[in-house]
């Protein structure tokens, strides 16, 4: 999608040198735009731990490479098998909520094992890296397509501008291109349906006011940031005809742990008769798991994300301390959405209701 | 209650200056302590207005001080009447919400036209004045009573830490003295009942964070800020056991309008069953409406509140922005949190349901 008008996608090899991966630094936008350049499996764990790169899907890729830079990391002084499955450690290490994460280490670290003997490994590597990152890109805009049918349903019934709620960011930036839950709206918006996005600041960290809104603005899209605590009246006042949001894991039950926040704007849908979405690639599903409030685990972070905000002023960032001195905060990162909630999941197969029956009915392969 | 270990109301005459009255200004709360002073009923709506002063029971008051102003500044140009009813309807106008506000005009404009003749007209409703004060004083300290009894209930059964959940700043900065939702959390604190009181940042304004935050600490109460997002997940994992919030209007129905974002914490509470209580003085009560949802109005802020965030920085207070150059914010100040939702109103008189017949239980008064 498009910066100032130039294509970009969050993760690409730097022209020229394989040995480098570059990301857009989501620490710096909406204030500056800079790339961020990983060439480690601990710049990778730096880049995914310090939200350098965020969501879920992106998060996966960039772990993806990080296995891939390991290669050129190994000395000898270790076994091979060994090594790999240390460096595959870290990266799982770094953020405990979003599958994607464990999904797509697992997934290289089990190519690079068996394919260790190759001469052109490193090379081989990449082509399969590649190759996932290329997937996420075909399952977003996928998911877009099937997200398409449900605006274009809306305006056919209402002939207005069709209001669209969204949660956090699970846009291009927290994918590789096009987005999750951004994806069906930037498809609607191509085909000329009038759409409006209702985005949620998404406190801590603000995801939506400074991720969601800034991809929306540079790609043209009209949208309005307000508070997290705005939505159940928008509901209330029939200003919002569908709630789309993205998914850090969600189980074989359908319950969908996303960002911190989630759950109410899924109970102010519910309780409006609102159509509440959630948009994921098959990669977020985790059929290991059932009951999403006591088995998905859900990540504390820093206080400072709720104690301080940061913000421009003169032209410089800076960071402003909100909270009386005696106070203290607390930072729980996501929620878990139970599935009776949930309208419907769209994934890059169809859309299906957010029961095992019907999540099944598209992952078959993953029955027992 | 307590700043920096002296007592403080919120609002008061100014030693040996009957024509000033004198506010904490808590617009620059935690950060700056300062008084500011109201001369002119002009001076009572610009505090109101840009929230100076802020909370329906304060709202409530200052402009009954506003009204008692005014009587300083008839010149004899018009018709005293004429002059007073615009004094009254200048006052009214500052902010649509708090029903309070009018309340408390109309009763000191009709206690003004009803005494115009006496010599000692301005003394005499400076009395009447300070009885309004010293009743809501009075109100919140009963509040606070009645609520004590739903904590020590819980504390009972519980034999721990009760945690409770407030939003917004129903403190005593929004009252007087005591506050409202918080009148029963300082009762329960003075008795030894050990409370923990969660804190809901409260975008955008983030009353939470700055004042109540502020004021639980200077009493020394236990509490934590939260995001808006986080009280959802906080109840489904049992770690709140009691909501109470505040009011800025409630119909003869037991709607209950208050900060936007109530809504949303009223619907987790019930998903969960956890109790969801309403603290107000009957100066809130609208018996005029019954229906919240279609006919309390809902102010709209500028969205400079949403788009822009204050904090400390060097020991200055600075603004940062903190949204995309190109992206619009909205900004609306409540929402009506329907009767259903709501467990129990706590008054003056007592707990009642949110339901017309239990109300006019107990205010039989307003029975039409």
């Amino acid at each position: 999608m498009r910066i100032k008008g130039k294509q970009y996608q969050t993760i690409w090899i730097k022209a020229g040198d394989n040995r480098v991966v570059q990301v857009i630094d989501q620490r710096k936008l909406p204030f500056r735009f800079e790339i961020f350049e990983i060439t480690t499996t601990s710049g990778a764990c730096f880049a995914i731990k310090e939200m350098v790169v965020r969501g879920a899907p992106l998060i996966g890729v960039t772990a993806a490479f990080g296995m891939y830079l390991s290669l050129f990391e190994f000395a000898g002084e270790t076994d091979f098998p060994d090594f790999i499955n240390q460096k595959a450690a870290e990266l799982k290490a770094t953020r405990p909520t979003a599958i994607n994460l464990a999904f797509a280490v697992e997934q290289i670290k089990n190519f690079i094992l068996e394919n260790q003997r190759r001469k052109d490994l490193a090379e081989f590597v990449l082509a399969k890296v590649e190759e996932l990152k290329q997937l996420e890109i075909s399952y977003s805009e996928k998911i877009g397509e099937y997200g398409l049918k449900i605006i274009e349903d809306i305006y056919e019934r209402k002939n207005q501008t069709v209001n669209i709620l969204t949660h956090c960011n699970a846009g291009w930036l927290a994918c590789i291109d096009w987005g999750t839950a951004t994806a069906p709206i930037y498809k609607a918006f191509r085909k000329e349906i009038p759409v409006h996005v209702w985005v949620d600041e998404t406190r801590p960290r603000n995801q939506g006011a400074r991720l969601t809104a800034f991809e929306l603005g540079e790609e043209g899209v009209p949208h309005t940031i307000i508070p997290d605590n705005t939505g159940g009246h928008l509901m209330q006042h029939r200003m919002v005809d569908l709630v789309i949001v993205g998914s850090d894991r969600t189980t074989a039950n359908g319950d969908v742990a996303n960002k911190i926040g989630t759950y109410l704007k899924a109970l102010a849908a519910f309780d409006n008769n609102i159509p509440f979405y959630v948009a994921l690639p098959s990669s977020t599903f985790d059929f290991t798991m059932n009951d999403g409030l006591t088995e998905i685990p859900i990540e504390q972070r820093d206080s400072a994300e709720v104690s301080e905000m940061e913000g421009m002023a003169n032209g410089k960032i800076r960071t402003v301390k909100i909270i009386p001195e005696k106070s203290m905060a607390a930072n729980y990162g996501f929620d878990v959405t139970p599935a009776r909630l949930v309208t419907g999941l769209v994934t890059e197969r169809g859309i299906c209701k957010a029961s095992r029956e019907d999540i099944l009915r598209l992952f078959p392969e993953n029955q027992k």
